[in-house]
C-alpha cells in the first residue's frame, strides 16, 4: 500500500493559519508524523488564494524537505504553481491531480510526461457540472484520461486512478458502488494503482475511524493499492498490514508480525 | 449476521472446570455476557468425557436457559447426547455438526430432520485421515451432505455451511483459499448460511482480534452471514455493523448509528 498522507492541506483552518504566519514546527510535526507513520508521499496543498499559492507552495516545499526525505505530492490545480514547484523540489513529487477536463489535461500532461512524475487521476471531468453517478460514467471519464496519457507517452503505472469515494450517509449505495468501481478500474487498467480519499466514506457518520478502516480492508481486497489518507489514523495501518497477511501478500506473515510486535507505529 | 457464540465449551479449562463442580455462576456470566453481546445462538459444548456428556449437557442446558431466552447451539458428536438435548430444550436449538462422513449423516439426519433444528454442515469427511486441503475437496464433501440432507427433506435455508477456516500462521494462502471457498458456496448453495470458527485464521499470530476483524470484513463481502465467536472480541460486532452499513444492507445507516451510539454493546 502506498500511503499519501493528507494532513498538510491549507484548506483545513489549523494548516492555512501556519502557512500564512510562516509557521514551520506545525508544518514540520505533522510532516514528521506522517512520514514515521508509513507515508510514502506527503501531499501539500498551499490553500486556494490564487495570489499566494505559487509563494506558500515553495515555502511548504522548503519547510517539509527540510525535516524528511519521503518525496511530496504537489496538490494544485494551477500550471503555474506546479512548474515553480516541480523546479524547486528535490525528489520527483507525485501530482495531484488530473480529470478528464481537456483544458486540464491539455495544460499538465506535458508538465507531467517532462517530470516523470506520478499523478492522480480523478475518474471525473470538471468542465461538466455535477460528480458522475455511474461506474460507467466514471469509467468512460477514466478511458478519456488514459487515451490523453498513452498518447503523451506516460506510463500506466504512473497513474494513480481515484474513483471517487462518496459518503455512505447520504446515499447507502455509495460504498458498493465504489467497490465496484474500483474493480472494474483493476481489470480495465490493471497496471496503473488506485488510490483515494478514503474517509470520505464516512462523512456524517459516528466513529468514522471504524467504517474508514472496515471500507480499506474491502476496497484492498478489490484492488486499492494506494490511498490519500492520515497514516496516524488510529488502526489504519495496522488495517493494511492484516489485510497484507491474510491476502498472501506478506510473506510468512513476517511484516505483519514485526509491525505488530511495534505496536504498528513507524512502519 | 448470525453470531454463534462459542465461549461455553467444556475443552476449555475454566469451562471444563466449572461443568465438572457443577459453579452455576461462572456458566451464567458466560452465557449473559455472550446473549448481551448479540449472540443469536449460544453453543454448548459438555467436553470430551463419554461417560458423562449427556448429563454434564442436560445440566449446561438447565442453567443457560434460566439466565436467557438465546436458542442454543448443541455441539456434540454424539446421537444419544443430541436425542436427550432435543428431549430438553425450550426453543429449538441449532445442532453442532455434520460432515460428509456417511455414518455421521446416518445417524444425524433423523434426528434433525424430526427437530427442524438448522445444523452445522462441516465440509470435511471426517472418515477420511486429514483435512481437505482445496476448494475442490470442500465442495465435493459439501456435494455429498447437501444430497444427503436434501434426501432427508432438510431445506437449505436450516444449513450453515462451515468452509473450514485455518490459520495464515503455517499456511499463508489460508485466507484467500478461504475467502474462495466461502464465495464459491455462496454460488452453488445460495439458500445456505455460511459460518465458521473465524478466531482460527489468526492462530498463532500476534493482534489476534485484528486479524480476526479484517478477516471477518472481508469473508462477509462474499458471503459468510454468520460466525462461530466470541462476541465480546473487542471490535468484533462493531465490525460487523460497519460491514452492514457499507455494503448497503443497512437502510440509512440506522442499525450503525444506533449501535456506535451504544458504543456497540447490546447490539
Amino acid at each position: 500500500m502506498i500511503i499519501i498522507g493528507e494532513k498538510i492541506n491549507g484548506t483545513r483552518k489549523a494548516i492555512g493559519q501556519a502557512i500564512l504566519f510562516r509557521d514551520k514546527d506545525l508544518i514540520e510535526s505533522v510532516a514528521v508524523e506522517q512520514a514515521e507513520a508509513g507515508a510514502g508521499y506527503i501531499d501539500i496543498n498551499a490553500g486556494t488564494a490564487p495570489d499566494r499559492e505559487t509563494e506558500d507552495m515553495l515555502w511548504l516545499i522548503e519547510t517539509v524537505e527540510a525535516v524528511t526525505d519521503v518525496p511530496l505530492c504537489i496538490d494544485s490545480s494551477s500550471p503555474q504553481t506546479l512548474i515553480a514547484a516541480l523546479a524547486k523540489v528535490k525528489l520527483t513529487p507525485m501530482i495531484n491531480s488530473i480529470n478528464a477536463d481537456p483544458k486540464r489535461l491539455d495544460s499538465f500532461l506535458p508538465i507531467i510526461q517532462k517530470s516523470g512524475s506520478p499523478v492522480i487521476a480523478l475518474a471525473m471531468d470538471e468542465s461538466k457540472s455535477g460528480m458522475p453517478k455511474t461506474l460507467e460514467e466514471r469509467i468512460a471519464n477514466l478511458d478519456v484520461i488514459f487515451e490523453a496519457t498513452r498518447s503523451a507517452k506516460i506510463d500506466d503505472t504512473l497513474i494513480f486512478v481515484d474513483p471517487l469515494i462518496m459518503t455512505i450517509s447520504t446515499d447507502s449505495t455509495a460504498a458498493v458502488a465504489c467497490l465496484d468501481t474500483i474493480k472494474a478500474i483493476h481489470e480495465r487498467y490493471p497496471k496503473a494503482h488506485i488510490t483515494g480519499g478514503l474517509s470520505n466514506i464516512s462523512f456524517g457518520l459516528p466513529e468514522r475511524g471504524l467504517l474508514n478502516r472496515t471500507f480499506l480492508a474491502l476496497a484492498m481486497m478489490n484492488g486499492l493499492d494506494s490511498a490519500v489518507i492520515n497514516p496516524n489514523a488510529e488502526g489504519i495501518v495496522a488495517t493494511m498490514k492484516a489485510v497484507d497477511a491474510l491476502l498472501n501478500r506478506d510473506r510468512f506473515c513476517r511484516n505483519y508480525t514485526k509491525a505488530a510486535k511495534n505496536s504498528f507505529k513507524s512502519c
